[in-house]
């Protein structure tokens, strides 16, 4: 049962603006999530295109020309988000306002702060923009479920997380006096750290043991490393496994409330779950 | 119960040309299919062989005439495949008759157009005929359960690596910040890329942090990895321990119906379940 | 139910340092405890720090002044642990009772040994006192559960391991064989290594095999590495599932016997369960 | 129920070698495999240390000593072997009886063929030997049980890494053609050897992509590689899981028929299952 949203002559062009903006029920709203999505990958794309040396100056004027168009425009949505709720607050001081804001202002702030490429960098937090899009869209339910699963096992992957740094720190001390300077373990801190990537097996080789008795040691470590590797896994699959078993699946919509901006409203619902707004607008 | 296949007297060459081909129940398909895969594996080899550099002429002459063989072999084997079915349109826009198509084209375009050695490593696709062949063996039903379980966890996969890539664009960005090129970390999608080698514990050592900042994220990122390595692996194993309580097993046997190209029938079959056509050849 | 420990007045001063220094329920034991944790980090952290080369003098002399100050509280706080057990020996013996003399002791012993940077290094075993901490906090649950799935599967994982050290010492020799001393495979051990880093997926790449055939066969232990990494990931996972059916969850509480130093009693338990010593104290 | 060996005054010392060579229920037996682990241990650790270069003269000299002593005593087990079983033929055509020749013939061999250290390091098999030893051990019903599991997912496993074989053929086609010789990747069996290290997350570093295309080709590689080591492990979990509810647990001694060598006898067995000799030598 879908929302009652088509006798949209009792509306006031606010409503149908958070419409369009907030939901991807309509077709409207639906072609505004798509092409928000199409300039958020594009501007990543420009951001990541900015930071490569190389290119001819006229690329460099074209990306700075795109960025400033792709930023108006953000501003514009950002703009018209705060209007368009009843509550512009329960928006700006939600994580997504945050992000909004972050990803739309540095470009700005280059008029009074020169030079400052830390700043513009804050704009690939823009990709985080992505999974709001994208939780309105068919990947809903699958999202959920492994967002549940990894919560589940979350403690205790930190758990186990914390007990291999602990090991990390004991194993990249004994390397640091087997090994010494000469092999790259210049420092305790340098031993803990080729300790986390041999023991995550990343291994990148910047750093390697060249005595016999070091290399016996990382041997074990590895070894050691290869066996709890199983372990996080362990616990993912068997808490995976048990959320399965979901009592019954509810129809989610895209709606979110005009008022409190709450969303993952059920379909049959008519008043907001949060604030009580009337859903149905009518 | 085995299709009435021996009967034969009544079938035409077309017919018989269609079980040696597309068939393995009989002698002769069993036979053309141990020589197709024969020929598959050393035209592979072949291929890459030629790719390879300080040989002696001779052996370059050499692989450029069995080439010759092996593509006239195939060139044979496509023209009979189009032959032996009856609406040959089913097969030619078949994913298979697409492949077959493209494995043995390139070496006859090389009269036309010289020098494509991209044209010519085309040809490693015919690798993908072998999955055609071992679906008719023994292997058919362990490959159909496990294909089942990597599409039943697709969709999930997608959406955690998809996260993963996110992930890896917003902390290439800060590590290209907090390393800069001196480390090697030249552009944002070098950074990205480097990320991406170290979460998936791939770890080249190519470009490795330097900085003791850079170091200390970088670990932190493995720890990270370490754990969400996890998640994909929890997801298949929750999966193809649920899909493994298969309601019952049907016999399935290497028929191809010789009108439509449809596969897998049951052995009681008897007719095309597609199209309709006498499976049994009377 | 929460022990009666409130009517103090009864109590000596011996009691109540036991409560401060073993338990965590009233409010100046856990400030206590989160003061310790705090401490053996900051202890943790110098330790590291005074293996960095390159600092200035004063940081060094700084490091030097703090390292002389954590260790006295650390004299004071193992002082405090004898003295307020009715049964000493029984925490002298102890893991936590030996790991807290170890991390105490080195400082101490450089007035008679002088230059043994090794003795200092031993102090890295202080982080094993943070697991005391932790486990008399809300992590409590997690770890149990977590050490009991490694127990039950360690056996099995134990068996794989070695089967694995078998084949990286019988692959190690034909890679020795195969590759020879030009490309780093200078000795048997050095080749197991080799091995060992390979089938681990470390991969350093400060040894990799050259010669075609020895790629080969490196290629052919890294597919099977990938293939066996999945069977300590299947006992546990398998393991930590089973063991999640636990027959009723017991609450456990912060107190450990001032007589015999025995812990994890129950929230309704009188009596030590192990030497009868009265828990109310009154 | 132990077998009735108690009542040796009967035994001929045939029999009696038999029980102590082949068994480990009475101590001489047990004596007897912890003195064979102990060799085989040392004797491997020699073998090994043998290729180290730089030891001196003495240290060399001292190792062929060693080597000798172990394989003349190697020798009289495999003569004696031979001798206390009445069908010889079903000890030397075994899996263990030819490895036991294989490693103890090359040193004798050295007479005839000298320099050969390939066939001297055919010792390296004598490792396989700890399993015999091992499997009259505690571990037996753990092995058991691990060997099931592996056994069971074995062909879909293999199914799964014939597919990223021929996955890796493609992408390394590709690759090559991507990256050409500059970046190392020399010839298409070279850059299969790298896509190879790259999908298992080995990594060496030896050969990594240098074009942006190549990098980005790379990275995919990468997270599909990410994606898909959840496929075996999955597989394996999900066996053993299911493999976990075995009907009854079976007593199961070291006693091994002195006629026809089968093992893994019942503790009430009186007869062996496969030859019907009289278990009990009364």
């Amino acid at each position: 049962m879908k929302p009652l949203k088509n006798n949209s002559s009792h509306k006031t062009w606010k409503d149908k603006l958070h419409d369009i903006i907030y939901e991807a029920d309509t077709p409207i709203g639906k072609a505004f999530d798509v092409i928000l999505l199409i300039l958020i990958l594009l501007s990543i794309i420009f951001v990541m295109l900015e930071s490569v040396k190389g290119l001819t100056p006229a690329t460099y004027r074209y990306l700075y020309y795109a960025e400033w168009v792709i930023t108006i425009f953000f501003s514009f949505e950002y703009i018209a988000r705060i209007v368009s709720i009843k509550q512009p607050s329960k928006y700006i001081f939600s994580f997504y306002g945050i992000i909004d804001l972050l990803s739309t202002l540095p470009l700005y702030l280059t008029f009074f702060i020169t030079g400052s490429s830390a700043l513009l960098a804050v704009r690939a937090l823009r990709l985080l923009r992505i999974f709001r899009i994208l939780k309105i869209s068919r990947y809903i339910g699958e999202s959920n479920k492994l967002a549940k699963a990894i919560k589940d096992s979350g403690a205790k992957i930190l758990v186990f997380l914390f007990a291999v740094l602990v090991l990390c720190i004991i194993l990249g001390t004994v390397m640091y006096l087997v090994e010494g300077e000469e092999s790259g373990f210049k420092s305790i801190p340098i031993s803990v750290y080729w300790c986390i990537v041999t023991l995550t097996t990343v291994g990148y080789g910047d750093i390697a043991p060249a005595t016999p008795l070091g290399q016996l040691i990382a041997a074990m470590i590895m070894i050691v490393g290869y066996g709890i590797i199983a372990v996080p896994t362990g616990i993912v699959s068997a808490e995976y496994a048990s959320s399965g078993h979901q009592p019954k699946k509810v129809n989610i919509n895209t709606q979110v409330c005009s008022n409190c901006n709450a969303s993952d409203h059920r379909d049959e619902a008519k008043f907001c779950r949060k604030c009580g707004e009337d859903l149905r607008n009518e």
